[in-house]
């Protein structure tokens, strides 16, 4: 229920975030193509109320307790410009998907599914990288600026990821393990941070830059 | 095509503007809430691109001479709360709404029947009426504050809609008519005017609010 909770909530935020910077487009086409970005996430957020509700839980009160901690990722790292934008949107995307998709693997078959599902890729990816990638040819200084943003990124993701493993027992329980199931165990753990960082890695150096 | 233009990017900014509002509400469902309606603003932007596309027009191009008024009257009107993201909602969405079908009535079958349904209810109305009456009722005093910000979006409309006016031929001779087509007329033209600022009172009387 926490993982979903915080995925649901996650998609929510997201929507916001993609359709306010849609405004920091520099042509209305860009524009319209982030907001139909942002409308991937709402509905992969309808599912995931949905499937809260089905478990007999309250989405709202199973979202409530990552309002801070994204509501704080998200104001540490409003983006100043369009580029800046979009690599948050690929690259924050990015780690999110990953890490949510490792985790499914622990979840019974009807959540994994549809966590699998709502990771899906949104589109958000192609445009993002091929935007990113003929700015820095058209300007490399840039690149210098946005390699340094997507490090802010992760650092900002990570630290509000461990004050949320640290202040959520099932999360944490569900990742670690405990006598009732099977998690990543401690060493297990360490792997899946570092698969998050090599992925992370790969995608940085997709957008041309240096993670 | 200036008016599906006009129309197409009011529906694309509204939705940007109510996605980024949704981060003003005081909780979650709230906030789902608004989401939700912002939605309804992508698909209407969706069905006017390809209307334009199928007229055989470039859909950014008739958005473009838009974009600095909207831009504009949207930076003079960001809401500071979420009683005034919520009145703008209302009020705003209202009186674009009343102006557009009034305009409708002078376009061809295919483009009125398409801008009357896009007008339909998105569903904005009940959720801001119940919302503002309510926070007014637990505190009167919002009511003269709210009062005056409806007047200001008032002011603003009107101030952008005559720049748009005065710069494009296109809807102005739509308006009033030309020798080719039969518009309202200077007088039809301000009898519609009387008609929006009627309904646009009856709204704020309904929120609880002096026009």
């Amino acid at each position: 229920v926490d993982l979903l909770g915080v995925l649901a909530y996650t998609e929510l935020v997201a929507f916001e975030r993609l359709a306010a910077d849609a405004a920091l487009a520099p042509s209305i086409s860009d524009e319209a193509a982030l907001a139909f970005m942002a409308t991937a996430e709402i509905r992969h957020f309808t599912r995931l109320v949905e499937r809260l509700s089905d478990l007999g839980v309250d989405p709202w009160e199973a979202m409530a307790p990552f309002q801070e901690p994204l509501a704080e990722f998200h104001s540490q790292t409003a983006p100043s410009d369009w580029l800046e934008s979009l690599v948050k949107a690929y690259v924050g995307d990015g780690i999110a998907t990953d890490f949510y998709r490792e985790v499914a693997s622990l979840l019974d078959d009807d959540s994994r599914s549809l966590v699998l599902e709502v990771c899906s890729d949104t589109g958000h990816a192609n445009f993002a990288v091929a935007t990113v990638r003929a700015a820095i040819v058209a300007d490399p200084r840039l690149s210098g600026r946005l390699a340094l943003w997507g490090r802010r990124l992760v650092g900002e993701a990570m630290q509000q990821a461990q004050r949320v493993a640290a202040e959520r027992d099932g999360l944490s329980s569900l990742l670690v393990g405990d006598v009732d199931r099977a998690g990543f165990g401690l060493a297990g753990l360490g792997e899946m941070f570092n698969r998050l960082t090599e992925a992370h890695t790969q995608r940085m150096a997709t957008l041309g830059l240096q993670a």
